[in-house]
């Protein structure tokens, strides 16, 4: 059975765009229609855009038409000042070219995920760190006038703690405050073990439903919510059946040598390999992740550096991250 | 100056209803028109109802016409569990009062306050710890249908760390989810140091604008709502000024038997008074609070009685709180 | 290669005896000389008893002689206070048949792990729970002199945070108390799924060296201490090689049908298994973990079903759990 | 009665030293022999040493003899990380004028607290962050043999918590690891409001018995410990009766004109103003305490200042708080 189609039917949802095309890639053996891949180095981080420009590519990889920006940066997990200050750069650079933000803009963060659980924790950590500033905006004093934009910022927490969809509460803050642009953040599941967090995820097309450590049921995005949603994602964990499935795959591929063995794969019942991991997971499913011993102070470190991110990004005169964390908690 | 101005000056809420009534009843030296008073006694606990019941009543107390009930009890402090399951009792039996819930009405909880700021923290610890049922409501098994009634929760956070008006921010969830009532929790000042952490106000008023540890700027209540709205205050802090004013009448009693000091006294500037007390809390001014040591501890226990509480007097079904507690967190 | 050498070579540690047994009964498809076991049943919970009673049992097992207690209880996840304090009274049970305590000891209860990794923090969570009374003894009221025991409590930390050796800072404390018994708490690996947070492992050897989700490097035991150690553990974790293995294992019974195969797989470069696991975990290694989602509630819920009942087993004037509450933060 | 015996009465001790200072040379109107002081500026900061120099000084003081240095920057508490970096440069330098560390000296860093009451958690909160490497000391790379010191971490907690005196657990561990200097960092109790989280106290005379936040029982000294001890603290609250006591003195100021009344105030028996205070501050007494509403947002900060500085005093080759950071938390 091809990779793709077990891991739906695992519920193993390939959140970032660059992994998805890649499996997809792999078993057609050729490019994907209405899907472009763009590689580029800066500093000592790899950024690879994913751009789906059609229904067909839409299709193929479960993902809505539009633009996914992935920042690898193995050395985000060095706990180095200067090294997460040029990451927050990279992270606004990227995040400035989807924004096309006009001076009046106002943005509003959310931070979706629980605070209860660590390893989904990464948005409401971010909103805690983020300069607000919309109540402040028609006090500011002189000086800060022309940079200060109107940014505010809530985590809605999740559905088992509030009892209410997430993005009914979003909506009806939106409603109320009518921002520019959502800025949406949340915790990935990647199937890379490498990416954990190392890597950022920026894509102009919001948070599409199932996605995300916390499984978000309902899209937040611009047609839910009636503004443009960017959603800046970080993969935190791994689903547990990926690791399954990774090593039956290699186990395999030792074999390949065997013509007999060969014919006795092929001819493995398609489900087995599926019935054979659900069982290796019982009883928690889909619950059950795989995250580093040290996650807690990868999710501090790395909200953070989103933050501060952030805070360049939306506020044109805060040039250095110093100035942007004057204003974080 | 009288006490109630002096406080108003110098922005010491009375947020406690029993509270009020004591000073203005010394000052005045008798009843007040529109204001009526009960107490009884129930097990350790006191109990206090204060009702305001005309225009005349709101102006003299400053505080909305309805019902006040206040819990005192001194043993709320002692970490037993029977003393808090015995509390929760309490608490679920005045709320059903002011309550009369339907068998399908909806709540939603509103935990106030700042998570980052343990004595403001009592709101949002409360919404980690109560039973929401929303969700589940639909689905819930055949034996809990006549039970579980609609509970929804949100801790929409503060001004400071939103941008955002806490009132909008609730307001727009109440108009995507309807509830028939909601309850708010909110940390309270109190003028009196025993009542920290061994007190519970349950209002029908909701929260007034000004009042709370967070000053909410803008009032919770039926009218901003469009649905009653029941507030339950516990005092977490003592402002700094009531301290400092203390003092100084206590000083003042001592030298009663003098005609030249008395006169002295009655003589001193009425601002004066003010003056010193707001000298004395410079810089931090009404941002500087007195409370226990062990607040971070008291407020852990207080949420955990009050959740159990809400548990109870929300679902019919849940007869002892030890039911409660299947559900908490 | 053999289960249990394989796991070896990749450093997963069995701490659970029960599992090390049945992996090593599997393998040997005999009962192993010098260790015994004993099953019973107690209202939901299963106790399995290992005791290992000669040197060539130690030798088999990897674990030191002494007796290996473990409680199964699946229903410890369910959020009811109910069967938590049911659990609490088993382990009471448990943990005094081992203890034999005369009326005057006095026991050093020992938090270990690291409180800033989730699912290493339960040791440290427990003494946030634990009625401690080593200060208050001397002066404790009358009606308790009788049943308060002395009873301190540390949490030391983990190397990378301190520097310094666990076992160093424990034994410096234990010369200057001089306990009659400690009582050291661990978060530990399993092999299983369905253990996570729903077992509880009673031994009176001590913490072994390797042991724990964090892999203590000095053991824990009357040899360092001078003094008897009963460790107490909770599997938090699994590492994630287990689950690589077992998806390969049940991989290959697919095939059992096919000699071919069989052959194939006999003929495997023993090393080969290790190296494809080793392969898929890179660059984490053992630091990758498996742990459910909400890994954050089960470990507060589970380290309060500790402390409750140490405080009844240490404590005998403390009847119920409600009472044991009465001291606990 | 004077203000010092006042305080002494009410057992509100004057942890920094030139408080004590001033509140003496207020009542001599004159020079205290045996004390020194000196005063100086460096940037935005101004730098006060008392040095306590005969039997006839300590007596006076009730400290002992030795050196105390205060740093008081009221922009500590501005949100921004250059000023937070300029403290921590600032706190190395005055740090290593005390310390005359030789190249293989190492330090053990001590944090006394309470992680679970805010307002005391100052110390524990800085060994969160403290760089440690005794563990690696040995095996460090090339280039960092010259710059790395052996520098180790505990956090013994409080005697509430654990039983056992916090004197007991460092001597213990202090026993072990032998370390050649241990630097103590404690929340400071102020008379001041101004100096809340926007001073720090440096004193080479280790920790008194009574001092903190947390009133240390046994003091933590060369006596006790047998090694140099040097104090880093920091005011967290001022006790209430200093704010009672302040309105008393300042309603008094307003009367000076009055001889009648300044008769009557000379008449009044010594004991009622304690009375009063004490009286104003019943139930909780001591442990009832004022600081700032945002006390758990200083305290992250200040804690995080500290740390750095200890990194750029304690590690030569840590030239730039960046670096610091490298290996914080």
């Amino acid at each position: 059975m091809e990779r793709s189609h077990l891991y739906k039917n695992l519920g193993i949802q390939l959140d970032m765009a660059v992994e998805a095309h890649d499996v997809l890639q792999q078993e057609r053996q050729s490019n994907i229609a209405g899907v472009e891949m763009y590689k580029n180095k800066v500093g000592h981080s790899d950024i690879t855009t994913v751009k789906i420009t059609s229904p067909e590519g839409e299709e193929a990889m479960g993902k809505p038409m539009g633009n996914y920006v992935t920042i690898d940066a193995p050395h985000m997990k060095v706990n180095n000042r200067d090294i997460h200050q040029e990451l927050s750069g990279l992270l606004a650079q990227e995040l400035s070219k989807l924004l096309h933000l006009g001076p009046d803009d106002s943005v509003l963060v959310v931070g979706l995920g629980n605070w209860h659980a660590t390893p989904d924790a990464l948005g409401p950590k971010v909103v805690n760190h983020t300069m607000v500033t919309r109540h402040l905006h028609k006090f500011a004093p002189e000086e800060l006038q022309g940079g200060l934009r109107s940014v505010s910022a809530i985590a809605p927490g999740v559905l088992g703690l509030t009892g209410i969809e997430t993005a009914e509460i979003i909506k009806g803050v939106v409603e109320k405050i009518n921002p520019t642009v959502i800025i949406a953040i949340d915790a990935l599941a990647t199937r890379s073990v490498e990416r954990m967090a190392t890597s950022l995820q920026i894509a102009d097309t919001g948070i599409t439903p199932g996605s995300g450590v916390g499984n978000r049921r309902v899209g937040i995005n611009k047609e839910t919510m009636g503004v443009p949603v960017i959603a800046i994602g970080v993969p935190t964990v791994v689903h547990a059946g990926v690791i399954a499935h990774e090593a039956i795959e290699m186990l395999l591929q030792q074999f390949h040598t065997s013509p007999s063995l060969y014919r006795l794969y092929k001819g493995l019942n398609p489900d087995s390999m599926q019935q054979i991991i659900e069982d290796v997971l019982e009883p928690f499913g889909r619950d059950l992740i795989m995250t580093p011993k040290e996650i807690d102070i990868l999710i501090e470190n790395t909200s953070r550096i989103i933050a501060t991110g952030l805070a360049q990004a939306l506020h044109p005169s805060i040039s250095s991250s110093s100035e942007g964390l004057q204003y974080l908690q």
